[in-house]
């Protein structure tokens, strides 16, 4: 007998059919009630077993996390939630779970213990709902750009151009770290090195994928980027993935039409996909935010955050509008912000915090920030002082997305380049893009990891990537 | 006016329409026909320049791979091949790109050459349509999953983990290689790295992928993998993507299945999505087949061979059996195979390709291969020398996919990891995955380039992925 999906069965299993389904035991009570769950749905389905004609010894082997495959007759449901059960038949057991060994009992964890038990995690209800979310983000990502046209651009990892001009990369090489050749001036001799120089693990597919905007039009990347970061935060990973689209022919407002409409979507995409994930993860949102002081509570629930950024357009102001802003502000005047507040400044988490939360109640792209607090490929403005970068601040999340129009002007670029320090030698062929054919482009970054936790309400990066790379962390 | 994609235009554009289109020149002849390339299609769209009344300075701007802005009215095209083509009103150029310097012209260039210029030869016919097809490959394969309910899962890229057991592995290290802390007997001290260990780059996500199969059911992995090895071949790369999909209750029947309607589906959602590129690449193919000695050459042009694969049922015998066929074959009897054939051996090439080229004429499935040469994951027969593994093996390309039912059974598992010599210590997880809630699971992995290269007739990987990473080899 084929097995049938629990997802499946519970949605349109018909009363009076028989089925096999396997999974793992959630709670077996009364020496009666299986709930068993086989990861394809959040929901569990019930299975009855007719305990007096049931070998003893077998039942006592249904414990938590126990693998079994089962046998049974589709009824009607007689407990509340559910529209179907069944009435086991035939039950086997693959594969036992000790309950004086297994580490996961039927009672609610801490967050904190289950990382260290990346490899079960995902059999608790939390942790399996982030991750189908994860998966109908990811879908969600692919499907939207595929509707749209874009070409899916892999851009390499293992990279010698470092996109920020400043990020902390990890070194890759295939020296023997013991003894490593030199050179006469006893520097590493990185021709012998496996490909020839030094190479890093990629901060960002931007530049590539810049490459691929100037000749195919419309790209995206998602794949992995990494930071050699010492940040032990909660919104921090060393590896973490990314997605970069990146357009020929789009200005800095259809860069801001573009990152709203997907990111509406995504969310739209998500609801409609796993709305059982989603309506469990609200209410443990919920629970959570009772656990919290009164004055850092979330005005919203999860649902209601997500229907509201989907629902409603995004505030959009310049940097120096919203320094504006912030200066006519309470917590300005009141001098309760803890960093000051002036033209030119890298805005603080508290200050996007005041805008998005407090201010305009929204998500808010601000645009067209001063020069020396960017990237050198972003499109400088007449003004000489700012240029045309965006950044999309979420609330409870912060910068979500950062984007720009990209400089197409040869010269102007070059010169950046220098002023800030950026290698020519390195970025050659980038150059080249703006000698051959430029043309205005312009793209942006989204987080993956940050719109997860957006969308599930989760507190800690570590909980919305299934093996989470941090300092000193690389278990698994 | 908003730019209409030439893919769109060519498809829907309706005549007397006036539109704005733009894109890279990709020749301009008799003064007068401009053919333009946005990259949305492989389709160029003939735009008609009215030279009288265009001023000469501005023609003459017109060379290949110049960015253009054109605003015209859409007509119906005199030429053959397509259905309209528009009469220029406005002109612009967006970006010059100097004949004498621009190192692409209109002829045919070496891919070798082409390889070098990495950063334009999406500009061109043939590198576009192979990255078209790509990205439909793409695309398919999380269609293809998430149709079926799988969960994609991000598998970790820095690893203290050694899936195969043996494979070469790039270092990632944050260590100052001139000058990395040691500990007192002078070892390299890996606790004061970034991770407090030794790590590298994935090998393979499976390990990992099997504990989301032993929670979730079914799951994919879809993420770049390395090898450190020092192979300057055709088919190698030592970074390339993975497709590795794992599913608990499948036993090895059930992973060949499931193997062959993927690939199944890619080829015809390729055919489905790519037309035009695929009709292109048909023909390049034909050309580059009459380049070959005649013995050489494909008995099937690339299309035939695309449909012939995705109707017909792939082969399915054993190792042993396939040791027998060689045996009983004429190259064997006449001393043609350059390695011996023999029961255990990890059969080669020129093997494969006899038993798919010439004894069953398409795809093989070989199954339960010699323990020996396989690794300590796989299923264990009860005959004591066999694992349930099953290699694809295809036309041109050789080894498609890997795969096998894993071991589920933990005292089996344990005693050939310490055969094998696999440490404990670092898959201690692993293990338990066999500890608590065992069950039968099997999962396979597809070379992402392989796939690409089978698609799209193509003769070295280096060309179907955008910056190939190879020894000595890492710019862009």
């Amino acid at each position: 007998m084929k097995r049938i999906k629990i997802k499946d069965l519970l949605a349109s299993g018909e009363v009076g059919a028989k089925v096999n389904v396997k999974g793992w035991v959630r709670t077996f009570r009364s020496n009666r009630f299986i709930a068993l769950n086989d990861g394809s749905t959040i929901n569990n389905l019930q299975a009855v077993v007719d305990f007096e004609n049931t070998d003893e010894d077998l039942l006592k082997r249904l414990t938590t996390s126990a693998a079994i495959s089962v046998v049974g007759t589709v009824v009607e449901s007689q407990g509340k939630g559910q529209r179907i059960e069944i009435h086991v038949d035939e039950l086997e057991i693959l594969g036992d779970a000790d309950p004086d060994e297994y580490p996961l009992q039927p009672k609610k964890h801490s967050l904190e213990f289950l990382r260290e038990k990346a490899h079960l995690r995902p059999r608790t209800q939390t942790m399996s709902a982030v991750y189908r979310v994860r998966n109908a983000l990811a879908y969600g990502i692919h499907k939207f750009f595929n509707e749209k046209g874009f070409i899916y651009m892999h851009t390499p990892i293992i990279t010698g151009s470092d996109a920020e001009g400043a990020g902390e990369m990890f070194t890759v090489t295939n020296f023997d770290l013991k003894n490593p050749p030199k050179t006469e001036e006893g520097e590493i001799d990185y021709k012998e090195d496996f490909f020839g120089k030094a190479v890093n693990l990629s901060v960002s597919g931007q530049l590539e994928a810049e490459v691929g905007a100037m000749s195919m039009g419309e790209v995206y990347t998602f794949g992995p980027t990494f930071r050699a970061e010492n940040s032990n935060t909660s919104r921090h990973l060393a590896e973490f993935w990314m997605i970069e689209p990146e357009m020929a022919f789009y200005d800095l407002d259809d860069n801001m039409d573009l990152a709203e409409e997907m990111i509406k979507y995504l969310i739209n995409f998500a609801m409609e996909q796993c709305p059982d994930d989603i309506k469990f993860l609200d209410q443990r949102y919920a629970q959570d935010q009772k656990t919290k002081p009164q004055n850092e509570r979330s005005e919203l629930g999860l649902l209601e955050r997500l229907n509201f950024v989907a629902a409603n357009e995004f505030e959009r102001l310049t940097y120096t509008e919203a320094i504006e802003v912030l200066k006519r502000s309470k917590p300005f005047k009141k001098g309760k912000f803890k960093y000051p507040v002036e033209w030119g400044i890298d805005l603080q988490s508290e200050h996007e915090r005041y805008l998005v939360e407090k201010e305009f109640k929204k998500p808010v792209i601000l645009t067209d920030y001063p020069k020396d607090i960017k990237s050198f490929y972003m499109k400088q403005n007449d003004d000489g002082k700012t240029v045309r970068a965006m950044d999309v601040l979420f609330p409870g999340i912060g910068e979500i997305i950062g984007g720009s129009q990209r400089e197409e002007d040869y010269d102007k670029l070059l010169t950046r380049m220098n002023e800030m320090g950026v290698p020519q030698e390195e970025l050659w062929w980038y150059l080249e893009l703006r000698k051959f054919g430029t043309a205005p482009h312009s793209g942006f970054g989204l987080g993956f990891e940050r719109i997860v936790l957006f969308v599930t309400g989760m507190g800690n990066i570590r909980d919305v990537i299934p093996f989470p790379r941090a300092p000193k962390s690389a278990e698994f």
